[in-house]
């Protein structure tokens, strides 16, 4: 720890030991927001933040801070870093367990080896950032930049038809302070990629300088059933050629787009679905990401444009529906360099690169300057047993978290 | 009558009467082969039979002859005209009815204005040509020309466990004559279109020259389920993307062809079926109906490679399984002639077409010079309910069959 870098045994072995609260009978890790399995982890995790000697703090949404000050907490404002130790259902141990032990580890490093901070550190693990027992998803952190009324948040009613508050106070975790309690000078989340592009580019870390806006719909589109062999090709309104239309334009733009924009469509259903009947109805969900709000803006009106000119040549009606629509995230391009910087001095090929997921790390950039550091995903596999990111990896991530918190907190 | 015309109010007041039998509680016009409907509708059509003073006989098989013949039945080969009377679940009056009752309404015209025909002329009906209830579909006919073993269509169990034999005997209709105990000079079926083509266009009489050949695949496209943010383009394996693909190329090789080529996917479903999960599996069907069987190879060649190709450019693997295949049917030219003729001395527009469904012409096609006269079927529409072909039409359609019957019976 005297060599400047952190304790990747104690790191590894914190991971696993995570990892191994709120398995089901399965065996399967199941430890969603608010749960008794949660319980588990979060006091787990508490007593790590006693040991290490760290100032623990819980507000009202369940967020769960440790902090390292030399004075009281208000002197300065702290450089925060972070994420979620909540799982989805099935999970790997990896998504958000990683950025909060990596931000305790490099506190402890710190602290051992005598460095002197000129603000405040925490480690922050925010509530409810899966969103799979209770919606939205990055409850706690949307809760502490101010983007929700935490009264509200507290109300919300889970699948299983329990309430935040309620199970926050049955687990112990409905503290005292205000969201928000404390503003971060900066803040820093270092996560798995949960996608392929570095292992497949054999980088070793991923600048984050932004985060995609996410366009879901729904749309329906209708047409005529018909007998499929007694309608000639260009009598047809079929539903389900319209709908793979959209699937080939979305993959065109995507291919042709200047910015990492990505578009899926994940489901898609067809009626009345026999074998020689055109289809006269097809449902389908589109998710478009774009990282720059002009362009996502741009690429929602060019959709809806190809699909009048599409119903109206093939005689189709398309309905649209919004599901959820979330505006691209810039990061902090002075906390980007500094990630850079950090990953070179040690040696490390790295990259800038887009987050297409979602993260705590876009909730709190509305309050302070932040961003993000990823690490590997063997098969960019995530939100599954399989997630995994090799031990080397997983503390050369860490050992750049340790320099840039070092640089973040200097003065 | 004497004016060379069929009875237009005694053809429609019996398939109306047809019509209103078989109906279940929901006035759901459900008249599947060999149930207690059937036997209601085959009693009905005998009773006309007799009342023309035709000769009645059932075969094995169920299919019902109404024959008039000056002689014995085996003077001569005779004409026979024919269709079904069973129905699909939620039928509509005309499909196969109509056939039956033409002919039998050709018949009675030709006999009361004192013809003398040169051969015998009879009217069939043909059992199980629908399918429902017991498989293949057009059975009867098929068993009729040899295509099939009597004892094994006998032995056919339905969707409701019932056999076919045992069921043909409950209602009276398993006869004692072998199928194919006639066999045809020529065999001539009057059917309502069940496709869009003579109502767009404006044509009286479609002249069926041939019969769609279809080939019924079953595909199973798989790819790799990844997190719709995080997987970039380049890195998908999307098998909704291949599906889409295929949907597409079905499209443009059909528009393509020179032949009435028409393909049509009527299922398609996606796993794992998330919004934001690249799909990893599609399973689709492609029914591909081509009316030449040179044509039809070749398509269905050239959709293998397609795939093939596919599946290596997007790294999917594609599996395909056969479902059903039949060979196009090419009917006889010099019928089809005849029909012209026919037509366009009553002054009727016509044209030649292609059937895109299967009939029991195609059946006795094998035994018999065979061909098919079509009417306009309102909207194209068929094994529904609001299936309708304007009276007018319908009472045209007979008056060119009686005047194909007259030449096909004077000599």
């Amino acid at each position: 720890m005297n060599d400047g870098s952190i304790d990747g045994g104690r790191l590894i072995g914190r991971i696993r030991e995570l990892g191994n609260v709120g398995r089901d009978a399965d065996g399967q890790l199941v430890r969603l927001a608010a749960t008794a399995a949660d319980k588990q982890g979060r006091d787990l995790f508490v007593s790590w933040l006693k040991e290490a000697g760290l100032d623990v703090a819980v507000d009202r949404v369940g967020n769960i801070f440790g902090i390292w000050s030399a004075g009281g907490w208000e002197e300065r404002a702290p450089l925060m870093m972070g994420s979620h130790i909540d799982s989805v259902i099935n999970a790997g141990i990896y998504d958000g367990c990683y950025g909060v032990l990596a931000a305790l580890e490099v506190i402890q490093t710190l602290k051992s080896s005598g460095f002197q901070p000129a603000r405040p550190i925490v480690v922050a693990a925010f509530t409810n950032e899966e969103g799979v027992r209770f919606a939205p998803d990055m409850m706690g952190s949307l809760v502490y930049a101010g983007g929700m009324d935490v009264e509200e948040a507290l109300a919300a009613k889970g699948t299983d038809g329990a309430v935040l508050g309620e199970e926050l106070r049955k687990i112990g975790y409905a503290g005292p302070h205000a969201p928000g309690f404390l503003t971060p000078s900066s803040y820093i989340e270092l996560h798995v990629e949960q996608g392929p592009v570095l292992e497949r580019e054999g980088i070793a870390i991923g600048a984050v300088e932004n985060l995609q806006g996410i366009s879901w719909r729904k749309v329906v589109v209708s047409g005529t059933a018909n007998h499929a062999g007694t309608t000639p090709t260009g009598m047809r309104s079929d539903a389900g050629y319209g709908a793979a239309r959209i699937v080939t334009y979305l993959r065109e733009r995507a291919l042709a787009s200047s910015s990492p924009m990505v578009a899926t469509v994940g489901c898609l259903a067809l009626e009345p679905s026999a074998v020689n009947v055109i289809p006269s109805r097809a449902t389908l969900t589109i998710d478009m990401r774009v990282p720059f709000e002009d362009r996502l803006l741009e690429e929602e009106d060019a959709l809806d444009r190809f699909m009048d000119q599409l119903a109206e040549e093939e005689g189709l009606s398309i309905s649209v529906e919004r599901l959820a629509r979330s505006k691209p995230v810039a990061f902090d391009q002075a906390l980007v360099e500094i990630i850079e910087r950090a990953a070179n001095a040690r040696g490390l090929s790295n990259r800038r690169m887009t987050s297409g997921a979602g993260h705590d790390a876009q909730m709190i950039a509305t309050i302070a300057p932040a961003a993000m550091i990823f690490v590997p995903s063997v098969g960019g596999i995530s939100h599954n047993p399989a997630e995994c990111t090799h031990e080397d990896d997983l503390v050369t991530g860490v050992n750049v978290l340790l320099d840039v918190a070092r640089i973040l907190s200097l003065s």
